[in-house]
Order: structure tokens, then C-alpha cells, then sequence
């Protein structure tokens, strides 16, 4: 299975002019499954819920997610991105996966960052898994990083990869967490992060790429510079995520103590 | 404060030996907190119950708990240090804090590797904190690294150091694990790490060394190679520890989103 990410700089507010600019660089390269950023149509620094109302889309019936599924039925490939939500009178910062037969799975992000708080509701769906050409994929988005318990909630569930589309400012940061989610559930991870800058209402944002690839053994097998515009793909046996054996005498899941494990939250166990 | 760690090589089954060797290194610095390795007092590879049985001491009234409290009562410190525990018919591989107040908590490796599985129970302590010089301080051992659930439940609890004695053979990755540990809960960790090698039974270990100190924000304070034996210490501001705000509208703590984290298990939530 060939998986990718598009490391790219989206430009504010341009939707048409961003959704045309990735399919141009994506038809570029083949995978069959490809992580874009976060808000990867609309650009990040939005200053108002009114400027983000303006801009978002429902899923599946706007007219992002209905070209990047064409694009998908086209090219028989998965594609897992970023955008601003709008469902009825609420806006989220959402992560759709798309392929041939349409939309797939739609994630809301959990853990909004700063200003995100402003304009968008925290979201109500849950960490959720579906099959990618009989893969079991889980979405999350950027700042879910840095809380271990989004990642263990998707392998759990038996996400063999877990894409990753983020905006991230922080440099080197959820580089450094996706390698232990990885690690430490034994999954794929592909974090596509944006790159360049936006300065709006005063405050200056610059994204920092190092967009990434990680096996489950926490080896970066593909990552890009904090410049850089590309496509990167890496072709992967996800079967490897499979095998949650650390010993012959230690199992990443089963040697879970969960009757040790306190206030972490786990309905359903 | 002052935390430290030393990171030595204990011969097998020497345990007079060790822990005369453990004071007199300790002997060369000072530190208000110190934390040894994993099983520091008996070495580690056991090839039998038997052989663990005949090294192992009850807590606190052992012979290598009262000479720790004894040095602790002396110089004003506290130790936190793995140890082979014997308890009625049982054998844990556990860590001890002690201070001049004598033992203030005991722990049992939750998380039992690979043949520490045919030779000691699996741990029925809960993850907990105790109070050092007015600072919560959380004990996990070695291989606890690889489950975030442990760190977390301890931070959770109020830790804001975590003390772990390892035994690490994998060159790295608890070094990475532990990096995120102290990042994603912003805490202090203090991992000491053994280093040398043992051979027995027809198996040769390698321990890895890299005794690191982390900051709350993931920065390593202080490390060491993988061959030196020494104490090493650094001054930290524990009160670091408290402040969980990521962004002033992002807290670590609060914007966890237990609703939405499930089968990680978490009782009491």
C-alpha cells in the first residue's frame, strides 16, 4: 500500500485556487492513500465565526469534498483532509476521508488549539476507524497530538494507520509525539503539516512542514523540510501494524493494566 | 530543588557490594532528590524464582531499604530506587521512596518485560504520588515508559516529577518515550538508567545507559553517554510542573476530552 502526504501552502480564502493547486500537485504522484493539512482549502487564521461561516462547507454535499471525491473515483485513490465544517448553524474544525465510493468518515477535531476556540465547537464525533482498501484508517487532527489518549482510542479501535492532516507552529514538536504515538501503539502514522505564513488581525502565524511519515516502530520512513512543497509518498505494509508483539513474553495491548489505569477516561472497558 | 540520578553498573547478585558503591558515588554530590535504577541492588538478568527469592528483601525492612533510610535520615535526602521485593510468598519487581521519615512509598512494576514476567508478580500497587520537600513526586519503573496511561494517570494524580528506575536495553527509545512523557503531561522525569552487561544463561544484555532529566516542555536538563558511571543533578523549579496552560485559552489538563477517549481504561473518572 502506497501512502502520502502533500506538504503544501495553502492561501487564505482561496478555496477553488487551493483545491485546484493540491490536484495539480497530487496528480503528480500515485498512492492509495493521501493525507492533505488541516483547513487545507480555506487557510488557518480565520478572525472571525462569521469570516469561517463564510468560508466552510457542509460534508459530503460541498463542493470540496465532492471534487476530491471525483478526484478519488477517478484515480481509485483515499484522500483524507482537512476543512472548515459548516453543519446546520455549527462550524467545525473537521477531517473528512473520501474515496471511490464517497465519504467515508467524518471526524470533528476534539481538541481545538487557541484561537480555534473562538470559532469553532469542539467536536462530537468519535476517534473512529473505516477501511481503506481493507486497511482500518483512524483520523485525527493537529493538536490532538499532544493527547496520548486520541491515538491509543484509534489503534484500540484497530487502526493500522492513522492520518494526520495539522497545522502545526510549534517546530519539532508533534514530530516528536507522532513517533511515540506510533511507537507506542504500534501504528502508521502520516502527519501532512501546511508551511508558510499568515498574517492577520495583528498576529503573524508561521507553519512549520516537517511533514511526516512514521512506521511503527517510530522510524521516520519519509519527512520534508519546513520549506519545502511537495508530495511524498511511501509505500508501507500496514500488516506491520498488526503485530503488537514487543517480546514473545510482551504485547503492546494485552499487557495494558487497566485496572491500574486512573481518571485517563475509557468508557467501554 | 535538586533531583538527580546515577546511572552505574551493579554486579549480579552482589548486593553489599552495590550498594556501597551506589553511597559512595552519592556520596560525591548532593541532591534533594535521587533516583537509581531499576533493581540496582541485585543486577537483573535472574535465570530462576529461586535465584530472585534468595536476593529479594520485604520493604521496608530489608537490609537495602534501611540502609537507603538510614543515608536519607543522614543527609536530609530523598532516594527513589528499584529493588526485588519479597512479600509473603511473593516477588515484585518494585520501587521505593524513602526519606528521613523512613519508607514513604512503594510501588510494583505494573508493566512487567519480557522474563521478569517467570520470575516476579505482575504489580497490584496503585499508580501513586507522595509528597517530597512539598512536592508530588510519582514512581513508575523501566518499562512503564512504553504505556502512556502510567505517566498520565500519575500526573493526573498530581505528580510533578516523575521519578523511574529503568533497566533499559533498547538504545533510544525510552529516551524519546520519557521526552514525551514530560511534554504531554508537564511534568518532570527523571529516568535512571543502569548501564554494563550481564550474561547468563546463554543470554548476553546490553544496558543502554542515557540517564536523562527532562523539563515539562520536553527539553533535556541533563544526560549521560551510555558507558559513564555518574551522579548527575540539576536544579529545577518543580512549581514549572503546575502550569498546564498551553496557550492562555488551552489547558493540558482541562481540554482533555474524557467524553470522547474510549477503551483507554480509567476508573474514578
Amino acid at each position: 500500500m502506497r501512502v502520502g502526504y502533500l506538504q503544501f501552502c495553502p492561501r487564505f480564502g482561496e478555496v477553488e485556487g487551493n483545491l485546484g493547486r493540491v490536484l495539480s500537485l497530487l496528480g503528480e504522484k500515485e498512492a492509495h492513500l493521501w493525507v492533505l493539512p488541516e483547513l487545507f482549502s480555506t487557510g488557518y487564521q480565520f478572525v472571525s465565526r462569521a469570516e469561517v461561516r463564510e468560508l466552510a462547507e457542509p460534508v459530503p454535499d460541498g463542493p470540496t469534498t465532492q471534487a476530491l471525491t471525483s478526484w478519488a473515483q477517478e484515480r481509485g485513490c483515499y484522500i483524507a483532509y482537512g476543512l472548515a465544517e459548516l453543519a446546520g448553524e455549527k462550524l467545525y474544525n473537521s477531517a473528512a476521508l473520501v474515496g471511490p465510493e464517497g465519504l467515508l468518515f467524518l471526524y470533528r477535531k476534539a481538541h481545538l488549539f487557541y484561537r480555534e476556540k473562538e470559532f469553532f465547537t469542539p467536536g462530537d464525533t468519535p476517534f473512529g476507524v473505516v477501511n481503506v482498501k481493507g486497511v482500518p484508517v483512524g483520523l485525527m487532527v493537529c493538536f490532538d497530538h499532544l493527547f496520548p489518549e486520541a491515538a491509543r482510542t484509534l489503534a484500540l479501535k484497530g487502526a493500522q494507520i492513522i492520518a494526520h492532516p495539522a497545522n502545526l507552529v510549534l517546530p519539532g514538536v508533534a514530530q516528536l509525539t507522532m513517533r511515540v504515538r506510533a511507537l507506542e501503539n504500534r501504528v502508521f502514522t502520516v502527519t501532512a503539516n501546511r508551511i508558510g505564513e499568515e498574517s492577520r488581525a495583528g498576529e503573524r502565524l508561521k507553519f512549520t512542514g516537517q511533514s511526516q511519515i512514521v512506521s511503527p516502530h517510530g522510524e521516520v520512513l519519509a519527512s520534508s523540510g519546513e520549506e519545502a512543497e511537495e508530495a511524498v509518498t511511501v509505500e508501507i505494509d500496514p500488516a506491520a501494524a498488526l503485530d503488537k508483539d514487543i517480546t514473545f513474553l510482551n504485547n503492546l495491548f494485552s499487557d495494558r493494566r487497566v485496572d491500574l489505569y486512573e481518571l485517563c477516561g475509557g468508557k467501554g472497558e
